[in-house]
């Protein structure tokens, strides 16, 4: 894909994606829904007849932001503030499409250099000002939306301008990019370069290499490309109180690692300005194929026996029996009757020796863990429609669905104990005409995520109903032991698990180092960790 | 190697290892060392004849320990003393050689559980006693000298009870260790079982599983399983406010990896009490083998080639001219003349089939890069020899050497700079009776270590002469944009140069966890970060 074919667009406040390819419902998928006792809900409001807060910011804020990023890059229209109100949760948008925009900035601010970022934080925590980091805008967790109390406003920090590959280095294999370049366009620019970044999340579209760091995103390809927090090798952090440059070489025995401390931090420590993250060549083969498994603990354990004994393909993830039921992983066949068995996709990408190899070995190796080969058409489907299912979501809310993910990972040995239990809670709380499938789409020698999509009809209060079903969800997940957040992040929605899942001193630890680095406060307040610093 | 057949031994103060197999200086490296103008220097004192300063911790506090872990486990005897006297850097051995026993503490304890570390760190917070985290003691950093200034007495706590493999979960192929488990007992335990942890530091015959982590220890197999940090899944941190247990999964997005901030801490948070390790099968085929290059340019690219694009060895060990020239890799022959051009050694461990197929895709990639194959003799040399180095600097103390090694880490592009700069440094600060050699024996994508062994003649205070050596080191490391240490630590020694490399608010975030964690500042006082926590 050359840059210029790269889609420039801008996201709908509630609808996911490119406004220029929306989601279509397959027909089996609503006829589902409706056999579920669904019925259409009230009209989402348009947009610009959101009702948002009053401005609180004071003229002399505003001014002063503007003497440092030029006056055009201040905005407080009613278009930018409810373009940065929120993120894709789906409490965020049934709060949004109902109209109640409470959660919009007082105004975005567009900085266009590291320095001029330092500025604006120092700015706003002399004025004891909000920021929220604003960038793809994606987050499914609650990490768009600050708590206002207590503060002169909020502003959202928005680094789109920052969005350019500042350099290649082709002999340590790494590239310089900014926070505001847009995934898709980060490796379309690689790519022209002859390289790849080889990170392919579902928000790839829209979400940013800033967003990306901020909260440790894990791609489709995880297998092969490691995750986003494994290909950050430097990074620079703007904070209320300066500048912080890390990552002098891949690995140091210099104290703790703390890029991993700051990847991570989603906007609680401060806006990440920059960071240097591996690069490969790009692939001149890339070769997806379907395996049918009778059943997810099959499934599982061959998934396993790739990850800890290879050979390990780049992309691997299997459906359980209900997620292949409705058949998922293609989106333009969602909801009609799958084949039966558990559904893998294994993809395999390099030369076209290396793919050629990689799929003898895999297929001698499934062949004999009981897998039935599908051959290279499950596995292009499911190639071409996986940026497509979030889509789906916003056509569910028309016709009365209510729909939402969540995810998690653990260690081998508790991944069926852990499905079961949020399982189980899921459909305790939502009641018999919910839906609960998942699937694995990232492992590793010692453990896997699961990733959950859950399906019921919405009632009168689908946020409250959410709400008491995700609560029973993360109880589930620290009750069996495991993360409550695998790539999703923390934000506010799990921001209380996350306290119990790191205990009493892991909180303390994370409020002395918001303390050290934003004394007033001011970074995406309410974020990973509750109130005010110490 | 069954477990009976580790060898048990208990380090002399001051020479390296085990007391039973000493090192043999080759007659050429004494000669060599004579051509260099050596004169021995005065003999040695015994330990039993060191000074040690008066004990200052009161009996009161004695009693509470011993409360704690029972009265046979508080020693203030001069053997227990003695033997908790720094570590092995060459300024600590050489303090002790001449008697100065300064760095003693006052009393060593030996908890046998969490719990009690817990009360212990807790009894020495309240009253203002130093504590000192003393394991392998092995540190080649002043890791283990406690900043007595201030506090009512130092205590060394020395986990060697904690020694178990406590559990092997064969689904997730985790294994949970105890601090003072020794790396080679670790190893032979695992291997009873079927596994190993594949963690072979040089330090390997002395150094504990706690100190690994503290520390973020490499060892000379970590192309093929990882630096120890990389081996962690969980961990538990005993602190003087209590315990903290982290990771609940392989990898999370629930923020940042406080694992990482952990690991490295060097006992200035806490006492790493247990680690939950991957482990692999036990390989049933190890081959070693030897290759000479023409420069150390053309092996390095070799070696990028390896981890860039594959396939990797287990081991990659690559000598530049001046450490092939002497043949440090065979410790049985330092000394001698090599043979011309750069050695490196590739290292390969898996099954029978495994390994023969790396060998022959290594032999073909490196035949193509200018590689001459030596067989199998040189690789074999360099495994059995590999734990012998250090033994041999306490004969080159005798003779009148001064021999240390030091190390760092970079990006590839920066390697030659950075092997330039510190040799020119080493070199102007000793004179030109100095030898420096250098090898890379860590290697990742996007870069590699640096090792330097530096050889030159004792002046009448070793001491200030390696001083100023030392500094110059750091400074051109620190010059060259590179990290002070790649796996040593920083302890006291590297500690300045640390708070250039992260900066003054890297510095901050390091002094917040620390109070957060250890308000009293009494963990391993001096380390890491400088002065009494914020």
């Amino acid at each position: 894909m050359s840059e210029s074919a790269v889609p420039v667009f801008e996201m709908h406040p509630y609808l996911w994606g490119n406004p220029a390819t929306p989601g279509e419902l397959p027909a089996a998928a609503e006829e589902l829904l409706t056999a579920l006792g669904a019925t259409a809900p009230p009209a989402a409001v348009d947009p610009v007849d959101a009702t948002l807060p009053d401005v609180t910011l004071s003229p002399g804020v505003v001014d002063a932001l503007a003497s440092v990023v030029g006056t055009e890059h201040v905005r407080s229209d009613h278009e930018a503030r409810v373009r940065h109100t929120g993120g894709f949760s789906t409490p965020d948008l049934l709060k949004l499409r109902a109209g109640d925009g409470s959660d919009a900035p007082d105004a975005v601010v567009y900085p266009g250099t590291h320095d001029e970022v330092v500025a604006v934080l120092g700015v706003c925590s002399e004025n004891n000002v909000a920021v929220v980091p604003f960038s793809g805008g994606t987050s499914v967790v609650g990490g768009l939306t600050a708590a206002r109390a207590g503060f002169a406003g909020v502003v959202a920090l928005d680094p789109r301008r920052m969005d350019a590959v500042l350099g290649i280095d082709e002999v340590s294999r790494t590239a310089v990019l900014q926070p505001g370049l847009r995934g898709s366009r980060a490796e379309a620019l690689l790519n022209e370069a002859g390289y790849t970044l080889g990170h392919f999340p579902q928000s790839y579209e829209a979400a940013t290499i800033g967003g990306y760091a901020a909260a440790r995103s894990a791609g489709q390809s995880s297998a092969g490309y490691g995750r986003f927090d494994e290909m950050v090798e430097s990074l620079t952090l703007a904070t209320p109180l300066g500048s912080l440059t890390l990552g002098t070489a891949p690995k140091s025995g210099a104290g703790p690692d703390l890029r991993q401390l700051i990847l991570g931090s989603e906007g609680a420590f401060g806006v990440i300005t920059s960071v240097t993250v591996k690069i490969h060549p790009k692939p001149t083969s890339r070769v997806f194929e379907g395996w049918r498994f009778p059943d997810f603990a099959a499934g599982a354990a061959a998934m396993r026996a790739l990850v800890q004994d290879g050979p390990l393909p780049t992309v691997l993830r299997l459906s359980d029996e209900a997620e292949t039921g409705v058949n998922l992983a293609d989106p333009t066949a969602a909801g009609s009757g799958g084949s039966g068995g558990c559904l893998m996709i294994t993809g395999y990408e390099g030369t076209p020796a290396e793919t050629a190899q990689m799929q003898v070995e895999v297929t001698a190796l499934l062949d004999g863990l009981g897998a039935e080969s599908l051959g290279e058409e499950p596995g292009e489907k499911w190639r071409t429609g996986r940026y497509r299912g979030p889509y789906l979501r916003d056509q569910l809310f028309e016709v009365g669905g209510l729909v939402e993910t969540l995810e998690t990972a653990t260690f081998w040995s508790n991944v069926d104990n852990l499905k079961s239990a949020v399982t189980t809670a899921l459909m305790e709380s939502l009641g018999s005409n919910t839906m609960v499938l998942c699937h694995i789409s990232h492992v590793y020698e010692a453990g896997a995520s699961l990733y959950f999509t859950v399906l019921t009809t919405a009632d009168a209060d689908p946020i409250t109903q959410w709400g008491k079903a995700k609560h029973a969800a993360n109880a589930a997940i620290r009750a069996s032991g495991a993360t409550i957040t695998h790539h999703h992040g923390v934000g506010t929605d799990h921001r209380e698990t996350f306290a119990q899942e790191i205990g009493p001193l892991g909180v303390d630890i994370l409020r002395a180092v918001k303390a050290s680095l934003d004394p007033n406060g001011i970074m995406n307040p309410g974020i990973l960790v509750a109130g005010a610093p110490a």
